[in-house]
């Protein structure tokens, strides 16, 4: 039994710090990493990248919204032909940087406001999955377990993997609790851990109401830019191989079955 | 007998127009595109390298430092570090879009103040070298004639190729009229091409002060930015046609010699 | 009888040209000058500004979303206590350069997708008139003529005036025809400058169904970015001074009526 | 007897932090506040200005080259109108902030390879100089201790006023020991507050070599962005209180010389 974690990575900008990518990577089989539009410089993406090489970590695109005053949080309406075009332009500077770091990008991950946006958007989803596939239609992308985006990919011929937030309460019908209710993020390691374990071995979370909520997912997220985080992400990965779960790349795992 | 004929192109930004890249796209044999650092955005981008395929002209990176505001054309001091970073990524966002549009990325030649001050600073030049190493090396440099760049870039395995301007005066040393001085610019159409063909069959172009100055260049860049510089372009090309020298790309000619 | 004739101006970036700032502050009486968000850099605004107090023309801030990449026509769910900052910062900035200019900024007017989100977004309407206040309660708002937003302005104690658009079609109930619907973007000179009499002295213009629709506008306006666009201000200028309607700020009137 | 000292704040950057701006402000008597064109963005000024306000620390501006990348770090070969219009925008958007958060902007200092190029490039220091008079002309210029700009500024009609480094080594001749010499930056926060006692006591430093160099300043510029760099500003603080030197913006002393 394995599973993936992922986490946000190569987040720093010029002078300023997000996250401790060192620590992260030690912890996670996946990294999404920034592609300059949310977050992240050439420098020092790079630098994250080959860290990434040398614990053997698989690297995805995290692309976003041109708007690094927002971090990538804002909703946008862009137009679709220039969200093909910004989401070339990103995985393309990404894979020059992960060939000269002597890795590649495996996957796309879409952050922040797009990721929400795409998980149900279709217009805006159509245009992701669009620009993927003219740069390289053998990439995976990772979207929000129970969207219908993974359904829309996978009808474009894209692999699709499906992902659950380990921080995050469930809806009963799967959906995530929303930001402005209570019960949104989960801040005890233990018992998101505990949440974790029960996802991978049982398939299901308890719902915000108490009810098992069926969730099908092949990747974990887990954020890394705080102290607290890194420790919660570290006692996940703990509980989830003393029980015999093995941490490792859904790309991994796809090699295998094939 | 041929010639590689060079322009800048996708300099569009978002709604601000810049150039006739269809015009000038129907008169060069090489097209150096923005990447995104002193110019271009990737919708425009993408439609200029759409436009290049269709006419099936050569693509190269026009990588510049980080200066939207000044156009690239200001002297920056920037870190060895963040210069190769900064090359892999724009040379990697270009090749991204390259491939969506059915092409490939098959030169260099950096942009503005980059472009001028690595001619001549080793410490600059080095790092543009080592950036392209680390992402292609089977990429061309494009360089201006008689400068230390060509032989530092061929030193470190890169092939590289020099260039003369059609507008610009020279001095008899083969550098260029500083643009401070008086004749540093060529204004007239039929001047210029008549220098070129000079150029092309005898070798040397008329210098400042008359003498004739050796000039060894496989390109010829021409600008494109208003009305009167696509008509010059057209005009030189039109003359060296006449005259029997086939406009080509210089990958065209390396093809050819191997 | 008089009527206010606005236009955007400033709006060149860097080496990027964008309209004919000199010939339409020959034909307007107030300029919406950009403030660097979705155009304009502080020198070319500085130059604008220039041209503004040589000819007499009043001042406005253009302020907008902050998307150069989108010109400002992007719809961004931009936090409330962002909204205030960032207006705060684009009339200051406007207004250190006015003061060097020699002018000074008297009244400010949305550009793009905030122009239209804030017409009828109470949220994003009243961050930006928290801003204004906090900066400068004296400033006048100018917002769409019949849109909610110049009673939320009026009620929290701010000027505002309404204005009409002289190449846009009018729904029978006031409102525009929406650009993705036919009628919705004039083009004839003739007919527009007509519109725009009648504007004035009647109060109405003709709707989309041919039904005369009342439209109360103490400012017109009219667009400047192509040569055409110069065109049809300088016919609706003439014929309205042909007629008896003196074109001249709605500053200069409210000066006036008090 | 009373010294002013002066700290780098505002420099936070949307979702990415920079320094204990309450901390420091709890220290310092006067902020030389970002303006968004090396780092800060509208909302953290806002907040800097305002938790300024309520202590009662002086506030200037610091004005950089446009470099978010390299936080206004790296030399830019900038054109002189473009100099003093970026000039009159940061300071007027700071003004604006400034406004709204209940305090105005009494000074100018320019920040990282700005600073260092005008404290003895001519050209560009003009274009600053010019920049400030054109906005405002009552306020006043902070500069490097010994450099010629102090008297370009005053020649100008500008007050100027002379800043030391805490935690800098000192040439015998009052330069600063080069940051890629030995001895360039001093790390014990005892021993730099000791000196900067000997410097408002006795208007000396010990130099580099031992021997006393003097520097004539009515400010002394302490660095915030780490928690060791709080500790070593509260140490100075401390020491020059309880020796009976008040900390107090050189803006106060002024006022009462007049």
């Amino acid at each position: 039994m394995n599973i993936d974690l992922n986490s946000d990575l190569g987040e720093s900008l010029g002078a300023w710090r997000m996250g401790d990518d060192e620590a992260m990577l030690a912890i996670v089989s996946s990294a999404n990493v920034a592609c300059g539009f949310h977050a992240g410089d050439p420098t020092g993406i790079l630098a994250t990248l080959r860290a990434a090489t040398a614990k053997g970590v698989t690297v995805g695109a995290h692309i976003a919204y041109p708007d690094l005053g927002g971090f990538g949080r804002r909703n946008m309406d862009v137009a679709s032909e220039d969200l093909i075009a910004d989401t070339i332009y990103q995985i393309g500077a990404l894979k020059g940087l992960a060939t000269a770091a002597g890795t590649r990008v495996s996957y796309v991950k879409p952050h922040g406001a797009l990721y929400n946006t795409i998980a149900k958007d279709r217009r805006q989803a159509e245009a992701i999955i669009e620009g993927i596939r003219q740069i390289d239609s053998g990439l995976t992308l990772v979207a929000l377990a129970g969207s219908p985006l993974l359904g829309w990919a996978r009808a474009a011929g894209l692999t699709a993997v499906a992902e659950a937030f380990a921080d995050r309460g469930y809806m009963p019908d799967g959906s995530l609790v929303s930001r402005r209710e209570p019960g949104a993020v989960l801040h005890d390691p233990q018992e998101v851990a505990a949440r974790m374990l029960r996802l991978v071995t049982e398939g299901t979370v308890p719902a915000i109401d108490g009810s098992a909520v069926r969730v099908e997912a092949d990747s974990i997220c887990v954020h890394g830019d705080s102290p607290g985080a890194v420790a919660m992400a570290r006692e996940i990965r703990v509980l989830l191989e003393r029980s015999g779960v093995a941490i490792r790349s859904f790309m991994a795992s796809a090699g295998e079955k094939r």
